[in-house]
Order: structure tokens, then C-alpha cells, then sequence
């Protein structure tokens, strides 16, 4: 008899923006004079469309599909050179050196991020910050890891640092962070890396946002910081960097650095094991796709994305100056597209959520669906237009 | 101290294509005049470009994701109705019927091949035909399951039935099969179906090559047959079907009447587990590629694909005569691209690769890459071009 893997009757279900849904749907059904007044500042998605040379360079793409002297069937596995090295050159003109071969081009963070667990065994203890973002607890908990939390709170401005009596052999790193906005300085990146060499530790550094950072100061790599390649695998994605959230397009650094030890005195490459896991498991992104994300790390291509994030930057100004002005403490909107913020008046985040909903017709997202310490915090996205983002925060300013 | 997947360390090298490399690169360095004659017919690639169809599907969609008012962001991680019903369609039109929300949309029926092992917990006893796609055995071992082989051979006409003194969990079935290009027939699957109800055991039937299938009487899918959605997950592409090796679109069924019992008395849906793992570790084929896989399973879609399946037919006609005249036993070639035979002369599937490359540059894929019972045969594929396979034959009927 086939024996299911039994580690997902522990997956909580992942009812977040479904409750929300659900909510916003009741509330639209009982008071359908308001339901156009709705604004959503929710869910992290964004709303301007690709870029000029992004749409020029998959038309050119799809058209070299079309005749048989420069259609591409299968390509490599890990993505194609010319995609590693425009990542490669983005990285060198962002201060970083990372080797084009070190890159492997995928579908998604989201993949990444989850298919990465494959590598570990079962007895590891996976160190995860709380709040976060769910996925990394989900997937862990579909493998049966042992996951154990460390503590984000206004305290540490939800940058939670390492502690040298949790021994973690996994660590878990977003930054700039989701949901909270919160970015790693240097000296607390170097914290974190000094912490994983001296355990032997891994460190998964998720910096899909990079983009979004403006300070100078702050590194957009993991990999800014010495000795990383020894201990950290780097997720990046082109999702908010270039609004491919629907057309997927995702980068991850495994260096051949990362060598560890095995019980039977050997040595394993995390990177030739990924490299393992994607030759068998992944036939490559789409060549189009590929073609033209490599446009992207072009200086042109991300002149004209950083427009976009400027837009978004606005957005986060706006929502920023807002909570400002009426003394709530947040993190976030600078360096990053959320903004995430204590509930006004002592409210839980589903009440807050309610309240919101009801009496300014903003749709956000409770910080309670992104762990214990979220459960009194609001998480606000700047991707939305300026004019509704605009409205939403006049309706926000004479609410409060 | 992080602990890696040790797992890893059982899986074999991929060298099959590394090593056919390698020896046609010698072969070019030691004989410069007759590297412009070779001829490959080894690795499974397509050689016609995208159809006119798929082409202007893929234009529109890039445009669509110019402007904001059609712009796509996150979409459904199952994929978009619209495809989905598209395909359900299609399956109507073969006489089967699936529900469009058992159909999942991937990027590849090698990641959801290799995926869906996430699903069974280790202690599952795995069937595998042997010769066999490598990708099932080296995906289970990556999990550290336990791997029995099922012999196909000239006896079996390459198609190995079930055996009641063997007791599997999972068991693979490939058809049209790749590396054979053998097919099941109805009497054939329907006593799989019976086995696998019978023993709890689930069939992940990988049916990739279905389009090539010529004899109405073959079951295109396994749901063909009447118990089917109580066992079999059905894995399908249009990789072959539509030439998307380098774009990228396959379709994962997982009925919702795969219902089997949890060792605590419960029940667990492998169409909630697999929906719940694609939520959690996938974001969705990206909007543009979906919108032109949609397209494939039109009517006038699939007739554009047909011609190019009856190109490639042709190539499978011309090289089966040739066998046939020689009186060299095969099978494939007819309801599939795959044409597998005896190596002539009882050689070795190595050394007829040599042989054959050295004496009429063409180039093959050695059975012996496939499995114990492949090393006296040998693969060719009908992907090139009629000239090509033309001038291949009859270089191949000088020689024998």
C-alpha cells in the first residue's frame, strides 16, 4: 500500500488571502453601495506593466522561435550564459563578485527557495525569523525539519541577530525583509556570517527585494559581506525588480564554495548538488523568458525598472508620511516596498484588518498571518496606483 | 553543523549525453574531414520552430502585457482556467474525461515527474521498467527510496506487465515509452489498473508522447481506462507535441479520487497534497506561454502541431523501413518518435555508437544509458530533418 508523505497533515492551511478574500467579499455583499470605494493595498502584486525593452526583447525572442535557423529547443538546465553573465555584470556594477557559473536561472524564489530543502537532511534545526514570510515554514514542515523561531519585535526593529546559545544549522534571512520592510545593515550581515562559519551553518539569504534598497550603505548581497560564499546560498528574483510576477524569472547564487562535510568523512558541493537537482528535476526557464530578462540587468533595462520602482517609492512615501504624521511606529517603505506598522489603539491585526475594512474601505494584510509577533502589526504594499494609494491614505489621515 | 542530503551521494553521474559529447568531439578532432558529415539522431530535441499559432498567441500576449489595463501579475498557481478548460477539451475530444481543476499547469513534465516524489513518504517500494528515462530512478534516489526494476525485453515486446509476487507502492509506466517507443495497448494498462486498485499502489504514468499515437485503438491516456482515477497521476507535455522544449508548458492530473489512508486512520487527497505543494513551492507558467499553450489544444491548433508530428513521422517511416530491410528487430517508430533496435552483429550499445559514428557518422544514443536491459540496443530519434534521416539511412543500409 502507498504510504503518503504524512509531514503535510502538519501544513497549516495557508488561509491568509483567502480570509481576506472571504472578508472583503462579505463586506461587499452587505454594503454594496461601498464596494467600489474598495482600495487594495494587500496583497504584494504588482500593477504597472513590463518595461519597453522587456516587450521589445520578447517579441525579437518569440520571433526567433518562428523560423527553424534560430529556434531553441532545450537549453541548459542552469540558464543560458548570456543570462548568467548580464547577472554577473549587474552584480560587479552593484560592488559584488559573483562567478557567472555560481548563477542558476529559475522560475521563481518561491521554487527556489522550496526545492532548496531537497539538499538537507531531515536533522537539521531550521532557524527561522517570526514574522515571515510563510513559505519557508511550509516547506520545511512539509520535509518534517525542526524548525525553531527567533523573535522579530519593535525591540530589535524586526532585525532579529544571532544568539550563541541557539545552535541552527539552517538559517533563514530575508532582507530587505518581508512582510516588515526591515533591512540588514552591513555589520549585522557580518554578525550572521561570522555566526554561520563558526557552526558550520547555511545561511538561505532571500533578497528579492534588492532592488527597492537606496541607501548606499546597505548591502544588496549577501555576498557584500566576506565569507559569505562559504556559508550562504543568495534567491533573487526579477518579480518586483521588473514586474515579472507573471512572467517569472528568478536567480539563484550557489558558490563552490560551499562544501560540507559528510558523516562518512567525505565532502559534499551544495552547489554541484543543485546543479544535480535542476539537470534532473528542471528543463530550464522559457528561452523568450530568458532572452528577455537578461535585458533587465542591461544599464538601459534597469534605468527604465527603476522608473517603475520609483513609482512604487512614491507610493511608500506617501503611506510613510502618513503614519508620521499620526505617531505610528512602522519599518519599512524606505529601502523596500512594504510598510509595515503597529496597530492604532491597541487592536489586533484581524480587528485592525476589520476596521480598516469597514470604516476606510483599505484592504491590508494582518501581520497575525505572518507569525506570533505579527499579531498586533498591519502590512501596507506600494505597489498600488498613486491615485488610489493617494486616497487610501487621505481616508487613513481623517480616520485616525 | 548543516546535514546534507546524503542521498546524493547513490546518484549515479548523468554522463549519457556528457559522454556522447565527448566521444563525437574526439572523433571530430581526429577525423576534421568528416566532421561536417555527422549526423545526429541521438538526443530528443525537436528541430521545427513554434507553429504559426502558437506564434501569434505569443505576440498577443506579450502585447497584452504592455499595458496596464491587460497587464498579468500573479496568476492562479494551477494554472488559468482558460487553459485548463483548454485541455480538458482536448481530453474530451480523445473520448476521456478530466476535470479542468484535476489539471495542473507546470513548466515540465520533468519537474512534476520529479516533484511529486515529495508527495510519498520513504518507506514505499518503487517499480521501474528497466530500460527507463533515468529521471525516475535518480529523482527516488535522491529521496532514498527503494528501487525494484521490472524487465522489458524483446520477450515483452519491451512492455513489462504486472507481476502479483512483486509488491510496489509506486509504480512508472511510460507509453508511448521513451527509450522504446513502445505502447501499451487497452488489455495491457487495464490489468496495471487492476494490479494497482488491487495493492493500493498508485501509477505515475508519464504520457508525453501520446500526440504521436497513430492506432485509434491505443489509449492516448491512461484514464482511458475505468478505475484509473482511483490510481494513476498522468503526466503530459506539449515539449513533443508542440515543439515546446525551449518554451516550456506541461499538465499534471491528479483526480481528486486519489483518496489513501494516513497510518493515524485518516485519509490523505494526493490532489490536495499536490495542489497544497504547488501553492507553496510554484508560482505558475508564466502567463504568455500559458496563453499560447492554451492555443495547442484548439482544433485548428492541434492540426498545425499534426503536421509537424507527420514531419517527424516521416522520419520514423524512413528509418524503420531501413531497419525492416535489414532485418534488424525494433520497436517505436510507429505511434512514437523513438525508434529502438538490436544492435546489429551482437555488439555492445557502446560499441556499436563507435561503430556507427566511425563508419557513417551518424550519431545515436547507446541503450546501455537507459538501463541493464538496454546494452545491446540503441535509440534513434525521428527530431532531424528528412534530409538528414534520409542521408543517415542510407549511409546506415551501405553499411550492413
Amino acid at each position: 500500500m502507498v504510504k503518503l508523505n504524512e509531514n503535510y497533515q502538519n501544513v497549516k492551511d495557508s488561509y491568509l488571502f483567502a480570509e481576506i478574500a472571504r472578508r472583503v467579499k462579505v463586506y461587499e455583499e452587505t454594503h454594496p453601495e461601498k464596494a467600489a470605494d474598495i482600495i487594495r493595498l494587500g496583497i504584494g502584486d504588482v500593477t504597472l506593466p513590463l518595461t519597453k525593452s522587456v516587450i521589445e526583447a520578447l517579441h525579437e525572442a518569440v520571433d526567433s522561435q518562428a523560423v527553424s535557423e534560430t529556434f531553441k529547443g532545450y537549453g541548459p538546465e542552469q540558464g543560458y550564459a548570456f543570462a548568467q553573465e548580464a547577472i554577473a555584470d549587474y552584480y560587479a556594477r552593484n560592488g559584488v563578485e559573483v562567478k557567472a557559473t555560481d548563477i542558476f536561472i529559475s522560475d521563481g524564489a518561491k521554487s527556489d527557495t522550496g526545492n532548496i530543502t531537497e539538499l538537507f537532511a531531515k536533522d537539521n534545526v531550521v532557524l527561522v525569523p517570526d514574522p515571515v514570510y510563510p513559505v519557508y515554514v511550509d516547506t520545511n514542515t512539509m520535509d518534517g525539519k525542526n524548525i525553531i523561531y527567533m523573535n522579530g519585535t519593535k525591540e530589535n526593529d524586526f532585525l532579529p541577530m544571532p544568539d550563541e546559545n541557539v545552535k541552527a544549522d539552517i538559517i533563514y534571512l530575508c532582507s530587505p525583509n518581508n512582510p516588515t520592510g526591515a533591512c540588514y545593515n552591513k555589520e549585522q550581515l557580518e554578525a550572521w556570517v561570522a555566526y554561520a562559519l563558526k557552526n558550520d551553518a547555511v545561511i538561505l539569504y532571500d533578497s528579492a527585494y534588492e532592488a527597492f534598497i537606496t541607501d548606499p550603505t546597505l548591502p544588496r548581497s549577501i555576498y557584500a559581506i566576506e565569507g559569505a560564499k562559504k556559508c550562504a546560498i543568495e534567491f533573487c528574483s526579477l518579480s518586483k525588480t521588473a514586474g515579472f510576477t507573471g512572467t517569472r524569472f528568478s536567480y539563484t547564487v550557489v558558490p563552490e564554495e560551499l562544501v560540507f562535510e559528510t558523516s562518512n568523512g567525505g565532502t559534499l558541493s551544495l552547489h554541484n548538488m543543485w546543479n544535480r537537482r535542476q539537470c534532473t528535476k528542471f528543463n530550464g526557464t522559457p528561452y523568450i523568458i530568458q532572452y528577455a530578462g537578461a535585458k533587465v540587468f542591461t544599464e538601459e533595462g534597469m534605468k527604465e525598472c527603476q522608473e517603475n520602482i520609483g513609482y512604487y517609492r512614491e507610493n511608500a512615501r506617501m503611506i510613510a508620511e502618513t503614519l508620521e504624521k499620526k505617531g505610528i511606529s512602522f519599518t519599512g517603505g524606505v529601502n523596500s516596498p512594504y510598510i509595515w506598522f503597529e496597530c492604532p489603539k491597541g487592536m489586533e491585526s484581524w480587528e485592525f484588518f476589520d476596521y480598516l475594512l469597514e470604516n476606510a474601505q483599505v484592504v491590508g494584510t494582518p501581520g497575525a498571518g505572518f507569525g506570533e509577533n505579527g499579531k498586533n502589526y498591519f502590512r501596507l504594499t506600494s505597489f498600488g496606483k498613486h491615485e488610489k494609494t493617494k486616497e487610501a491614505m487621505e481616508r487613513f489621515n481623517s480616520l485616525f
